[in-house]
């Protein structure tokens, strides 16, 4: 297919942010541009918020003359090949080029991999308005969702709304530190090539396409509109000029499947974007249950209401597009949530707080080192979202949580608060 | 509806079994026909295969006249409301009937539940035959495949063929003695009210149906015929009496529904039969990777390959009525996968035997006291099922478990094993 054409341009890949899960998706990245060097520039720029660090004293590099003093970060990365303060200890491919400068770093790129606090997506996305080529497609690994007036959106979404380009998502059970160690993982990729790029339109249910990939007919589309999601804008995308491989899903594996880690290709976007946010409510109810001393059966019954629940909110929400093995069979959704409600953050704190009879908030700021749970603020933006939708009871795991954390109710009320079955029977007499 | 309509007679319920999960279910049961005495008999016989016990010095019985010998087990049951042996201080409400005698305890049972070691399966069948009601209804507890030189079946189809009823199925994330301490779990109750039963057929996408019950019209099927399964008998059966009532999935809820172990009625035995099966398999392999020391990501990569396979193999060989959210949504798949795969003895000696390097035989041996494991030997059915159907490559992670057990791989080398995608992708060029 696109591979065997040949293509006068390649495509250049700018990782924007450089914490830990940022440097590591660089990672990632950098040894694959380096292999398909046929589609990819090798070399891979990453945006670094620059700061001093000064290297410290048990750190393999405290005898260089980089460590008398404290350094710029970009130029410890890009001297040492490893990133001293976000991801220590892992030696990173020398075709990352580290880069303080963000209108310099994503020059001429056509591929955009954002990778940061999602609270800084929309001043970096206010400063990179006029400094991206026009036809740059993106892709979000940020979790979590945006709720204001407008509704709940996602960072895919408002990311793309924002710089007139598409942007999909990448997701999945990706605690970084494992990635970046090379241990094996799975994650979910989901773009949904648009149609005006489509010189070579990815088929479905052929081997160019996903295995679980969207029954849209591409074809069907507006070719100029991205696909509408709620509060975002319709908008004109510039096409990806045909000097340029395809940005298939082949190609997108190629970018970022390696040995260790593993990459399926999908379409359906807000099914990765939410699973990755609304899984961290189910980490906090199985928390609750777990810090009860209730056992693997409560816990596991609590993940499974959870993915259920999760399902029905993208349905419910983001439309046809949304597709339920998103949730159910990718490691996006179900494989997530497992290792959420393993050993994460929200699951411990939440576990904690029912142990020793404390209020979440109290652990958080005990546990934490100064940051938030996204497990509460997603829970509290969701109840907000279903509300005025009208819809809390159609979702009673998920309120059940807010209610907890409220006060309202106790964890021991969970399983009355999500007993479906007996209200059906009560209702059929 | 049904339960609105007066019938002169009540069903009768039979526990077949009364080991620790037995024994746990009489429990739940016995509940239910005493809360529901206008559907069910509230006398509840439990079938015991007859043993001497000595109740231990240990026990809280000790000091009572039956603890001076050995008496027998049913004795102890009936006397004390407790299963000394297999459910020791769990207090059983007092409608159980512990009953030694096989025929004695089905006499004139409508609903038979059958939960005892699978291997007495067969045996327990020839004596049941013409001992039952005709019109008698089974429940399956039992996980499991048998797999001979017909095929591969399953216990709920081989039980209604040598019996001649209908058979369906209980399964879900269900560690008996969380269970039986009332700690909250689910399961999931597979049940497609057979149609000649159907004086209030079972609507499907209303009230009273299942909120995931198969999309098989009930009027479209032969009236006289068991939903054939692969190696399983097309049968005659005989209608449940009008006198009775109907066994529809609101009355079923209400023979095994508890505040504390919420209950799901499907339609899909097949699925709900084969996810406790299968599952073992997947926890060697979590185990596996677990005992690599290769963290969360990987034991959530490989649950969500072997979920996607379970799902496969039921629709490959168990035909159209096999629903992908039986293993995606339900407690009797994902759920039961994940606790299998937290602390399940499958898992924990995968793991023993990758930390140890040494043979899970040698594993199994020591910690299991002469107990064998599932998952073991369904790894082999199953490989051995697959080979003769040629479907070896479709299911790399089964195949990669009965490799490893073989010795043919290593643990290290599951994620190549199952690098769908790359493949993919080496095939696209």
């Amino acid at each position: 297919m696109g591979s065997l054409a040949v293509n006068s341009k390649k495509h250049k890949v700018c990782i924007v942010g450089s914490g830990n899960w940022g440097t590591t998706i660089a990672k990632v990245v950098a040894e694959n541009t380096h292999q398909h060097g046929d589609i990819f520039e090798p070399e891979v720029q990453m945006w670094v918020f620059e700061e001093e660090y000064q290297i410290p004293k048990d750190s393999k590099h405290a005898s260089t003359e980089l460590a008398s003093k404290p350094q710029k970060l970009t130029e410890l990365i890009n001297t040492l090949h490893e990133n001293v303060k976000y991801l220590p200890d892992i030696p990173l491919p020398k075709n990352i080029i580290a880069n303080p400068d963000l209108a310099s770093a994503v020059h001429d790129a056509t591929i955009l991999v954002f990778n940061l606090p999602h609270q800084f997506i929309g001043r970096i996305c206010d400063q990179l308005k006029g400094k991206i080529v026009p036809y740059a497609r993106g892709i979000s690994c940020i979790k979590g969702l945006e709720v204001s007036d407008k509704g709940c959106q996602l960072f895919s979404d408002s990311i793309g709304a924002k710089l007139g380009i598409y942007c999909g998502a990448l997701s999945g059970a990706n605690i970084a530190t494992e990635v970046a160690q090379e241990k094996f993982s799975e994650t979910t990729v989901a773009y949904e090539p648009p149609s005006m790029d489509s010189q070579h339109p990815t088929p479905s249910g052929t081997p160019g396409g996903s295995p679980h990939g969207s029954h849209l007919d591409l074809t069907q589309l507006d070719g100029q509109i991205q696909r509408p999601a709620r509060g975002s804008q319709k908008q004109r995308l510039m096409a990806l000029p045909a000097e340029y491989p395809p940005l298939s899903h082949t190609n997108m594996t190629k970018l970022f499947h390696r040995p260790y880690f593993h990459v399926h290709l999908i379409n359906d976007v807000a099914g990765v974007s939410l699973g990755g946010a609304l899984k961290n409510i189910v980490a906090l109810a199985a928390g609750f249950v777990d810090g009860l001393g209730w056992g693997d059966n409560a816990k596991a019954a609590v993940m499974r209401v959870g993915i259920v629940e999760e399902v029905k909110f993208g349905k419910a929400f983001f439309g046809d597009s949304v597709r339920t093995a998103t949730f159910t069979e990718e490691s996006c959704g179900v494989a997530d949530l497992i290792t959420s409600c393993s050993g994460g953050r929200n699951f411990r704190c939440a576990k904690m707080a029912v142990k020793e009879g404390k209020g979440i908030g109290e652990i958080e700021a005990r546990e934490l080192n100064g940051q938030k749970l996204q497990g509460t603020s997603t829970a509290y933006e969701v109840h907000e979202f279903l509300r005025k939708e009208g819809k809390e009871g159609e979702f009673p795991l998920f309120t059940a949580v807010w209610r907890i954390l409220e006060g309202e109710k106790k964890p021991e009320d969970i399983p009355d608060m999500i007993n479906v079955e007996a209200r059906k029977a009560g209702e059929r007499g």
